[in-house]
């Protein structure tokens, strides 16, 4: 039998948390470790006791809250997301995954269901990565895959420190950021972030994994001079030759794996002159899929290019490879927890596997794992504009719930 | 009998004026209406009132010195180019016209030659257009190009005017700025900043016109995108546009006249993130060819690039002109004076048409008018590399005082 969430109360505490560094836009401007961002630490600390739960802050920030299970030695379930949210970014991406884990502890309450296993709130610290990098920082502190003692040093835009900032508003705990036991499953709700499930007409998806993610910072070094007098065959334009490679791996998927996607994102040129011959531009080039091998042959394709547009127009070349994140794929009992779920709650669900990365990228790495999808109308996303309707934040949360459940053990 | 100037006081003097905001790497940082410009200033009335010129300084900072000539009723003789210098650019751009024309009349003095006619030297006001545009200010003003009270509310980067500037350098002068008689012909020696006469083995350029120019600012709207979760057809990618359009631009000149050249020198993105599918980007279009009709048909071209190139990604575009400045043909007679006089001197001279703007485009539209191009080693400029080597210096300012003296005309 499943359970079902308190729409009213989820929609209630979602506008809530909207409230605390919301924007004139409708969106949210929470950068990690802000003022916005200690406010909304103490409002959810303030709402989890209140449902009872146990609160843990590790050392990194980030915070758990327990509700005990039956068989006090099992393996817990965490679930969970982020709090923190992109310069004017959306009132969803994040909190929906945290609100909708409040959500399922405080309906075991409303029916009275004790879980064999403890269930476990997260909120993890830094997840978007906008004011101190890298994204989904608390949670790969806690996984292991960043010494913490590093993360500690990063500075935001204005020279101030990671540690300093934890210290500042009151959230560098005493646990240690780590697993403190061993976890039975992880299980994360977040908006899609993309196009896909509006696209088939879904009304949530089934998470089955991670795509795997290569950034690369491409260097073209020509040679400046003036855009009157130089003939167009004396000229080494570094603006030319870093167009032809942008336009190349606009190409790159047509010809790799279907769900390759590849990117240049940021672009520079100097000495940025209208009547300057460009002498040298940096740009990035970010490229993900599923699968590894087509990665690696994608950013081996990606190389070529831009080597063979860099000879076309007679400019240096350098590729710096500044960050991979492997592909993951969710294991399958949590994934077929959610697919359960959506069955039985009788909506129309979609596997499909993240473009983007989450937190459940480094859970993954310290147990099972997987994700709920919830539909982003128009794709929209990291902006004021993000939208998901109450009634598929509902169906979203109600998934998690139910799944959850599953996992922890409903004990009768 | 031709005249011959003084190689080592040409030297003497290039070196003076370069140690008035030199700078480390050996070029100059001399902003218009900086106090460097105003130390130049003050520098080169002192050597013009040594000469025994008369002064005069208009109501835009142009500085004339004038020379009598045995009939003061003549039309004069005007010989120049600028002081100013671009942010950390050379030596030679501008000085060593203005510095060949003072040489010009000390020659007379040693050879003890009277004109017919008067020769003034001039300084002209910000011809570089760096701190304030738009560039050949000083001579727009005078030659009526420009209205003089909008250049006076010109600002910099710090919101100072141009007026106030002239104020505080103390040139703001009382003379008007327009041509106060009827010129005979203006000449200006300057380096020629690309790479043509060293080409061809050439030792002097006798300048026949200067090329039409076209300017463009080109904005392309797409859609801000997640570059993880949104699928390659699901994208409007302003810097894939943007790309597609450069590479265009580069091919231009390829299929239209052998002069035409075409440059995209700046180029922004928005939001300029990794991670971010690009929104906006803005570029500019520098399009020249010594022929209207190529320029007109290079122009409507790039447009019909840009548009297709939008269409392909399904973004908007806007192409705003931002500037045009027509073709100029010098008039005959000086451009034989400076023809004449590179024959008399031995020289190895190349007729051509000058791809960068001057003050003689606008002095052009007063009266007759010319150039004499040095060789520009490496074809580099505006930089602290730019080289003409004292040799070359020497010819090309020999060419000037040559065919200034056969304009002005000799009384024996």
């Amino acid at each position: 039998m499943s359970i079902d969430i308190d729409r009213d109360r989820l929609v209630e505490t979602m506008e809530a948390q909207a409230a605390i560094g919301g924007t004139a836009g409708g969106g949210l401007h929470r950068l990690a470790l802000s003022d916005a961002d200690a406010a909304v630490r103490d409002w959810f600390v303030d709402r989890a006791t209140g449902a009872g739960l146990d609160l843990r802050v590790d050392a990194f920030g980030n915070v758990f809250a327990r509700r005990a299970g039956a068989d006090s030695d099992a393996a817990p379930v965490l679930v969970g997301s982020h709090l923190d949210s992109q310069p004017y970014g959306g009132i969803y991406d994040g909190p929906l995954g945290v609100i909708g884990a409040l959500e399922f502890v405080r309906t075991l309450d409303d029916y009275g269901i004790e879980t064999r296993r403890p269930v476990e709130v997260v909120n993890w610290t830094n997840e978007e990565g906008s004011r101190f990098q890298p994204a989904m920082q608390g949670s790969g502190v806690w996984a292991g895959a960043h010494d913490i003692d590093e993360e500690y040093e990063k500075t935001d835009a204005d020279g101030d420190r990671v540690v300093d900032e934890l210290e500042r508003i009151g959230y560098r705990g005493d646990e240690p950021a780590e697993p403190r036991e061993p976890y039975h499953a992880y299980l994360e709700l977040h908006p899609e972030q993309g196009p896909f499930l509006e696209e088939t007409g879904a009304d949530v998806g089934v998470v089955t994994g991670i795509v795997g993610l290569r950034w690369a910072e491409v260097t073209l070094h020509g040679q400046a001079n003036h855009s009157g007098t130089t003939p167009m065959h004396y000229r080494n334009d570094a603006l030319v030759a870093a167009s032809d490679a942008v336009t190349a791996v606009r190409r790159l998927p047509g010809s790799l794996g279907e769900r390759t996607v590849a990117t240049v994102g940021s672009l520079t040129v100097q000495p940025d002159s209208v009547n300057i011959v460009p002498e040298t531009v940096r740009f990035t080039t970010d490229i993900r899929d599923p699968d590894e091998a087509t990665l690696d042959a994608a950013v081996a394709r990606m190389e070529a290019e831009v080597a063979a547009a860099a000879d076309r127009e007679g400019v240096e070349h350098e590729i710096e490879h500044t960050m991979a994140s492997p592909a993951v794929d969710f294991s399958e009992r949590p994934v077929e927890a959610v697919a359960d779920a959506v069955d039985h709650l009788g909506y129309d669900g979609r596997r499909m596997v993240s473009g983007a990365g989450h937190d459940a990228t480094h859970a993954a790495s310290v147990c099972d794992a997987a994700m709920v999808f919830s539909v982003s109308e128009d794709g929209k996303s990291h902006t004021e504009d993000e939208f998901t309707s109450w009634s598929d934040c509902y169906r979203s949360a109600n998934v998690l719930a139910n799944a959850a459940l599953d996992l922890a053990g409903r004990v009768d």
